[in-house]
């Protein structure tokens, strides 16, 4: 195989496999958010069963940034089948982008610990509406630098369906951030609109549209 | 290679990966749970080796929790050469089956740090008896999924080897729901009862059954 | 595919996974640094939410300590195109430079927690900045094992561009080494010559010069 | 490319990823063993300083257990390249071989913390050398295993250098046992020993001999 002249053009295999590691770990370290809870000695008989139920806001946050952490995996192995190439600069771009995805776990544990103190409810939730905000926002950078000038993307998709994907992603946005906005109202509202966002994209992905029915298959990828 | 018209349907590769990663992370994370034991500055001497004995029930939550997710990983290994495709929906039920693999890690910490208290061991086995149908009634969730109008396996195989499959899988999580009930009186024989399944599931996975002998090596997967 | 006779020497494949897993788990084992703040029960309102600000150096550790780790792991991508087969020295040499690697949570940790406290931040920046030289000095040292004698790296590159790379990750080991020492003066300009060092790094890195333009591609690599 | 019939019996290629991707885990997960120094809101400057200096045993474990575990990825890389299959069983055995190289952060963890403190160093270095005969005598139970009448190990080496293999193998495992009884009566002289044996294991591994010099390189290996 001819090595490439450049070598900081590139396939994308290697930052998909490091993007998997990532997400692989990030979702695997939400469980030491739940923490063990600690007794007294001389504790009463189901002291445990208890504390141990009364842990559901950690139980809530652990399965619902899990799922989430989930979908963005699945999401980002459907877009890097858009994605034909990447660069140095979107090597950054998607490293930012998984910088808010590894720090998903600590607004998860705030709002595990916090969740049920009423007054330091809407700060945790507030907290962790950004934290659901910034991977969004980044994602939504990271296909803007993609498509600008179909830089880095299949260049056989259509244009109406780039366009669809740019608003989807700016509207994902628009909605955390009104989320962020109505916690400071409503704490638990403010989460069911993030909630009800994250149930929308546990649908399938919209199949690519590209341009012709008889595409060239080798166009618009490096050999 | 030619790119599927649809990329939501595809082979079976990175899902493999992920798992794998997700695998390895929720297994090595299993040590976190063992802490440190603390001593008082004025200590006597042998105070460290005693509290070091004293930790047995977490030495064997740890023991046991890491055969137990090797085992799945070894089995997670075997049946995705029955699954010959994956789409989104299946994606999803995967990250819900990883959820329950990534949570082993914290009934694993209750038990090894209350097992030994009499008055909450109850509450503790409970937690990790329900721990284990977690993962075994996802798994099934999967398999059914899957096998339903052979939806994403091998064409090859009889049905009768895919019947033999879902009583077996069924089977292991009435038993694990045996545990949770027998624990309530027992946690001794709730725990031995899980146990017992688990060396089962040591002895090597039923070989698949393919109708005809002369198959066609292509037939029921994508190319 | 024939096997060696030797499988000591060898290609880079399993090395280059290894480190991206390495890579992948350093980075995202960052955010543990981050603690979430422990309140009294009877704490006011906008207590936690003052807490979570006042974390600010907190924030900026992970951050800047991301950004470190992502250059990192996108350079090694990257000289990893120059060496084109590895030994068990430099198997060995490569491992060490990843414990330097995995240390950096730790200085991390030091400085997210003492920054903010005038007396013991001199210490904390100093750590921080031993912190930084040290992957970048076991770089240095497996770039001058690899180019010594041409011994692992690509036969075609220019002497003039492996000269220039010498200098320059010699001079990132001597802006470091100033840096620590700056530190003990002002910890502020010590952080800063760090910082802009390494946004120097952001940039793309320098294309390698492959002697005379119509190379054999097979040349100075294993079969 | 034809599917075998028993997909109980295949290549080692996910055994190796699995493994790789623990090592990999294992050896970043050692830095969390490594706490930030807790000091009073009041502490006279250069507390932190003198702090960071006293965790001299807590860096000292660090290092030698990461080198410990990145002696044993390369040999497990190595002896991987001789093994040519996998079974259930062996499946099972390198689990448990895993198992004990993951168990290595919690004895480096009582090293660092009790180190230095005389009362209870006995103890914690007895601990930290049973830590290290695990993986040797798991290691040992995979190579027996696997060669015992030849069953997953590349048929064409030499019987003489499979004894010399396992000669040394049986002579580390005693070198630990050993160091574990020296312990008793010498904490310092139990770890120079493993550490002497460590250090022999950073040259690097004997070439394996092959029976013949004109061998079918498709000999005793699965299509």
């Amino acid at each position: 195989m001819k090595r490439p002249a450049d070598p900081t053009r590139e396939g994308t295999e290697r930052i998909q496999a490091f993007s998997d590691g990532v997400f692989a770990i990030a979702i695997t370290l939400l469980i030491l958010d739940i923490h063990v809870p600690t007794l007294p000695a001389n504790a009463p008989p189901h002291a445990l069963a208890r504390a141990l139920v009364n842990q559901w806001p950690a139980y809530g946050a652990y399965i619902f940034t899990f799922v989430m952490i989930g979908i963005y995996w699945a999401n980002h192995h459907y877009i890097f089948r858009l994605y034909v190439r990447t660069n140095h600069a979107f090597n950054l771009l998607n490293v930012l982008f998984l910088m808010c995805i590894c720090f998903l776990p600590y607004p998860t544990a705030v709002v595990a610990q916090y969740f049920a103190a009423p007054s330091q409810q809407s700060a945790a939730v507030t907290l962790y509406a950004i934290g659901l905000l910034l991977p969004a926002a980044t994602w939504l950078l990271c296909w803007l630098y993609a498509t600008s000038r179909r830089r880095l993307i299949d260049k056989r998709l259509t244009q109406g369906f780039i366009r669809q994907m740019t608003v989807q992603f700016c509207a994902s946005c628009a909605v955390y951030a009104v989320a962020i906005a109505v916690t400071q109202v409503s704490p638990g509202a403010g989460i069911a609109i993030a909630l009800g966002l994250t149930l929308i994209y546990l649908l399938p992905p919209r199949p690519p549209e590209y341009a012709g029915s008889t595409v060239d298959a080798g166009a618009g990828r490096p050999s």
